[in-house]
C-alpha cells in the first residue's frame, strides 16, 4: 500500500477506504487477536506477534467485518469471527513458509528462519487451534461447519500444490483447483459469515459466498502474475520466488501452453528438473513477454473479478457496497 | 503388544480386553477413518493410509468408546467423536515426526522420510481440519470445546518441550507440564467426551476427565522411562531417541537432579551442547541405573495410576470398569 500511496499520495485506495470504513471494528479485531495470541508458552506469543506485527492487508478479516456490516449483523461476533478467520490465514502462512522454504515474509525475514520450522509448525497448529476457540465461543455450528470446511480444503489445495510442484504437465484446470483451495476458499468462508451471522436467507449467503470466491481466485491470479512483473522489482519487491520454488502459476502454464520445443525444454530443465543457472528468470519473462502471458493471465483475473461485482448487484446501494466493487478493481489492478 | 503376546501367549492383556470389548464400535471407528481420509488429492489418502495402516494401539479412540459405553451414552456419536480424537492425534505425530525429524514410527520409516516434511505438514493440517468436521457433524458445542481446547493445549505442550529442548536446567515441574499438554490433555478429553454425550452430570464428567489426566500423565511418563530401559532394547525396540535429540524427559531431570559436577558436564556436553559420542548412551544409562532414576520414574508413574484408578471409584461395578482398572497397571507395567 505504501508503494502506492507514494505513488499518489492525495488518492485514497478501496482498501484504505475499506479500512477507514472498518476502523473501529478493525480495532477490536486486532486487540482481539493479540488477546488470543497470548499463552502461558512464552515462545507463541513472541513468535505470533512478530508475523502479526508485520502487518499485512488484513483483508480476509476485514471482509468478514463488511459483510456482516452489509446486512446490519452484531458486529462483536464479527470481530471474534473476524480474528478466527485471521488466525486460519496466520497459521496457514507459517505452515506455508515451511513447506516452501522461505526467507522472506512481509518484508522481514520469515517465522521460520527466525524461530526455526519447528517453531513454526507448533505456533501454527496453536493458532489454527485458537481458531477453533474462538468459533466455539461464538457457538454458531453453521459458521463452524463454514471454517471447518474451509480449513480442510485449503490443507487440499496446498497439498494438491506440492503434488503439482515441478510438474510441467499441470493443466490450468489444476492450477484453479489449487488456488480455490488455497485462497478462494477462505475468501469465501470470511466473506458468507457475515450474512449467516446477520440470518440473511439462503440466496443471499450463497451470493456472499460467490462473491468472496470470486475475489479470491482474482486475488491468487494476480498474485501469481505480479510474482513475474518486472514493474514490480522497481518498486524493491522480489519477482521470481515461483519459478524459483518450481510452483506451476498461470504465468508460466500459459506460456508453457503456448511453447515451442526448445521453449519447453527451458520449462522442463527450469522448473521441471529444478536445475536454474544465472538469467533464466530473464528467459522466462521473455517467453511471457512473448506469449503475453501477464495480459492473458490479467484477464483470466478480470474474468473473476467481474464475476464478483456481478454477485454484489441485487444488494442496495450502499457506501460498503461501492467500496467493495472498488475492491474487486483494486485488486486486480495493484502493483504489489 | 505382540512381544508381551509372545511371552505370555496364554493371557490377553487389559488392552486386548479393552480391544475386544469394544470390537464392534472400533470396526465402525475404523470404518470412518478411512471414510474421512478420503480426498480428491490423491495425496492425503495415500500419506494418511500410509501411517494409519501402520497400527498404532488407538488408545484414544478406545477410550472414547468405553467412555461412552460406561454411561450407556449413544455410541453412533462416539464412533464419530473417537474418529475425531484420532485425527487429532494422527495429526499430531505427522507434525511431532517433523518436528523431532523422525526416521521411525511404528516400527516403519515414518511419513516425513517416505513423503517428505512439506506433505507431513499439511496432511497433519487436513487430518486436524478433518476432526474438527467430525466435530461439527456432531453438533455438540461441548464436545467441541472440549477438544479444541484439548488441540490448543497440545500445541502449547509441544512449544512448550521444543523450548526446554537441550536445557538442562529443565525443572521436573516444566516437564510435567509439557507431558499434561502434549499427551494428558487428549487422554482427559477422549475420556471427558463420554459422559458429556451421556449427559451425565458435572462431577461424573470431572472425574472421567481426572481419570484420562492421570491416565496420560503416566503413560507418558512409562512411555518415557521405556526410552532408556534396556530390557527394551532386547525386544528389538530402538532406545535412546529422546537421549540423541536432547529431550528432557523425566528419567534425564531425575539424573541431574543427582549429578556432581563432573556428571552435570556430562549431561550438559551430551544434551545441552548436543555433541554426542559413540558410548554416551551406554554411560547415560548407567548414571540412571546408579541414581536408580528408572525406578523413581516408575514410582512417579504409579502415582498417576492410583490417582486415576480412585477417579474411577464412584463407577459401579462392570466388567468395563475392572478392564479400566487393569488397562492403567497395564499402561504403568508393559514394557514396550
Amino acid at each position: 500500500m505504501t508503494a502506492l500511496q507514494q505513488k499518489t499520495p492525495q488518492s485514497q485506495s478501496p482498501l484504505d477506504a475499506l479500512q477507514a470504513a472498518m476502523r473501529d471494528d478493525m480495532t477490536a479485531v486486532n486487540a482481539m487477536i493479540i488477546e488470543h495470541m497470548q499463552s502461558d508458552v512464552p515462545l507463541i506469543p513472541q513468535l505470533a506477534s512478530y508475523l502479526i506485527a508485520a502487518g499485512g492487508k488484513r483483508i480476509r478479516p476485514l471482509l468478514t467485518l463488511a459483510c456482516t456490516s452489509l446486512f446490519n449483523g452484531d458486529m462483536v461476533r464479527a470481530h471474534r469471527l473476524s480474528a478466527a478467520v485471521e488466525f486460519i490465514h496466520t497459521a496457514t502462512l507459517l505452515h506455508d513458509d515451511v513447506v516452501d522454504d522461505s526467507v522472506q515474509r512481509r518484508g522481514k525475514d520469515s517465522a521460520n528462519i527466525v524461530f526455526g520450522n519447528e517453531a513454526s509448525v507448533l505456533v501454527g497448529d496453536f493458532l489454527f487451534s485458537r481458531a477453533f476457540q474462538l468459533m466455539v465461543a461464538d457457538g454458531n455450528l453453521d459458521v463452524l461447519r463454514i471454517l471447518s470446511n474451509a480449513s480442510a480444503v485449503i490443507a487440499e489445495g496446498e497439498v494438491l500444490q506440492l503434488s503439482a510442484q515441478n510438474n510441467i504437465d499441470t493443466t490450468m484446470e489444476d492450477y484453479l483447483a489449487v488456488i480455490e483451495g488455497k485462497t478462494a476458499s477462505l475468501f469465501a468462508a470470511a466473506c458468507e459469515v457475515g450474512p449467516v451471522i446477520a440470518d440473511e436467507d439462503a440466496a443471499t449467503v450463497k451470493h456472499m459466498r460467490d462473491f468472496g470466491m470470486n475475489l479470491g481466485m482474482a486475488f491468487q491470479i494476480i498474485d501469481d502474475v505480479l510474482d513475474y512483473n518486472a514493474e514490480r522489482a522497481k518498486l524493491g519487491k522480489t519477482i521470481g520466488d515461483d519459478f524459483r520454488e518450481g510452483k506451476m502459476t498461470a504465468p508460466v502454464i500459459l506460456a508453457i501452453q503456448n511453447a515451442n520445443d526448445k521453449e519447453r525444454e527451458f520449462w522442463q530443465r527450469t522448473l521441471g528438473d529444478k536445475n536454474q543457472h544465472d538469467g533464466d528468470i530473464d528467459t522466462a519473462l521473455e517467453l511471457m513477454n512473448k506469449n503475453d502471458t501477464i495480459a492473458q493471465g490479467m484477464k483470466m483475473a478480470r474474468t473473476y473479478g467481474n464475476e464478483a461485482i456481478k454477485n454484489l448487484a441485487l444488494l442496495p446501494a450502499t457506501a460498503l457496497k461501492t467500496t467493495l466493487e472498488n475492491i474487486v478493481t483494486f485488486t486486480i489492478e495493484r502493483e504489489f
